[in-house]
């Protein structure tokens, strides 16, 4: 069977693994990614990694997952927040000529897009649409198994989309930005506005809502809303056959997601409302994800 | 040269053309639609101006564009306000039963955009966004020179995208759905609003922005914003090296697109600036578009 290499590099760990063509983890290795010493540390670290595995010279190529946009037809990051010094750096063809094997990259968010694609909730389709919302909020466009990542990698940087233009301005997104109104930090943000308490996780908010709290219930309608606008901006561009959604938050799927389909429902064309909502499946999507890069690539 | 057959169909005209594979138009015959004759008599009339395309035999196949979104992988329009009856009807196995060629099917909008991304202003780009401000506003991907139509016909249905939840309910799109608040029929609209006369066509909008009203370059202005809003939202989910302008409106593309532009910049990540903004090059993307439908699907 058919082998490749994924690692998934990460601002606090690096993992590698051996990822066969069904997208069964057959080994795995796991570090710290040590980023103050340097970026050449790193990427010596992932070739000592690459090298530990068993049978590394056996796979057909490698897939690296990155915290950040990548311009995957030059190979590089284009911005590298947890990363610093990635940005536009050729890491790959230092690895290519350790290893001797082809080398993909592409972000995180995007490789676990494609692990689902191929492996798990949306493998029987053609468009799959992954949403991450986690502390930020991210999503990919799969489209028949081939990731859209865009010019400079910044397709699917959906956590920018204004769901309401009429709300305040936190960072560097856009005001009303759906990832200051509806990620996990945002929930965190209003629990603590509308309590006036030191919520910690967004978990607490959903525990409030479990005991029948109604501003906490009221909260998270108004946030389901947030994110099903943000969905039928997205379902108006792309018209997938499912979106999968990956990241913390789904943790509270039950309490959430029904909310957020009844609202998607109002706000699409009739016929888009058999658009599917799905959890993500795999347990391990990035370095499957990075190991399916690869796959993808090569075949 | 290898030649195809371009139909446009329309609800006032139908249009079909013998185009080469760089996008001339060879020969080219006009009709009128007379849909109130029913769906049988339009495919026969469409047979008939096919027959009457000289060398159409010599054809490798047909492309037809249509006014509402198609289930591409079944060949069948799964909307057809203008066309009425045309809802899942096969009527493409009519036209290759009679003609003896492969027949292909897609919207007039997703036409269009893969006949600029094929021959027109996104012919040097693997990832273009084709936007149309007309009476109304729709829109198209095309990505390495195939068109996303989705799962069901419904991407590119970008009226329907929220830009400013705070606005009026008009009609069966979502309130402050762009088409709403940034077309031709919007600008109309809201110029009468404002001025209470009796405008009938966004020109005469422009008008009094040439003539330096205060009051018309404030509402131009703001409608350039939505519309920035709307386009910002489809750059963060598909990230295109260009998007481009097509439609009526455009006429007035020197009062209107860089403003446009002005605002998307203030709406997305830094690098997404360089981002290009063009007008459509083609003066007949509909047949050219459709006999590209057929030329991309072929070879």
């Amino acid at each position: 069977m058919k082998k490749y290499i994924g690692i998934d590099l990460g601002g606090t760990n690096v993992r590698a693994a051996v990822v066969d063509e069904l997208g069964n983890v057959l080994c795995e290795v796991k570090q710290e990614t040590e980023m103050e010493k340097g970026r050449e540390f790193v990427v010596s670290k992932m070739i000592d990694m690459i090298k530990s595995l068993d049978d590394y010279q056996s796979c057909l190529g490698i897939g690296i997952a990155v915290p950040g946009p990548v311009k995957t037809d030059e190979n590089v990051m284009t911005m590298a927040t947890n990363v610093p010094g990635f940005e536009f750096y050729e890491f790959y063809k230092i690895i290519e000529k350790e290893i001797g094997l082809p080398v993909f990259l592409d972000n995180d968010v995007n490789s676990a897009a494609l692990a689902e694609a191929v492996h798990g909730a949306g493998k029987n389709d053609n468009i799959i649409y992954y949403v991450t919302v986690s502390t930020g909020i991210g999503g990919a466009a799969v489209i028949n198994k081939k990731v859209l990542s865009g010019r400079f990698g910044y397709a699917g940087e959906i956590g920018n989309i204004i769901i309401d233009r009429n709300r305040k301005k936190y960072n560097h997104l856009n005001i009303g930005a759906v990832e200051n109104e509806a990620s996990g930090l945002a929930m965190i943000r209003r629990g603590r506005e509308l309590f006036n308490t030191s919520f910690t996780s967004a978990k607490q908010l959903f525990d409030l809502v479990k005991a029948n709290d109604p501003q906490a219930i009221k909260l998270v309608d108004d946030i389901a809303y947030d994110l099903a606008v943000m969905l039928s901006s997205v379902a108006h561009v792309v018209d997938p056959h499912v979106f999968v959604f990956g990241g913390g938050v789904m943790q509270s799927k039950d309490l959430f997601l029904p909310l957020v389909k009844k609202y998607f429902d109002e706000l699409v064309h009739d016929a888009m409302r058999d658009i599917r909502f799905e959890l993500a499946q795999l347990n391990e999507p990035g370095i499957v994800g990075a190991a399916m890069l690869a796959k993808e690539s090569i075949k």
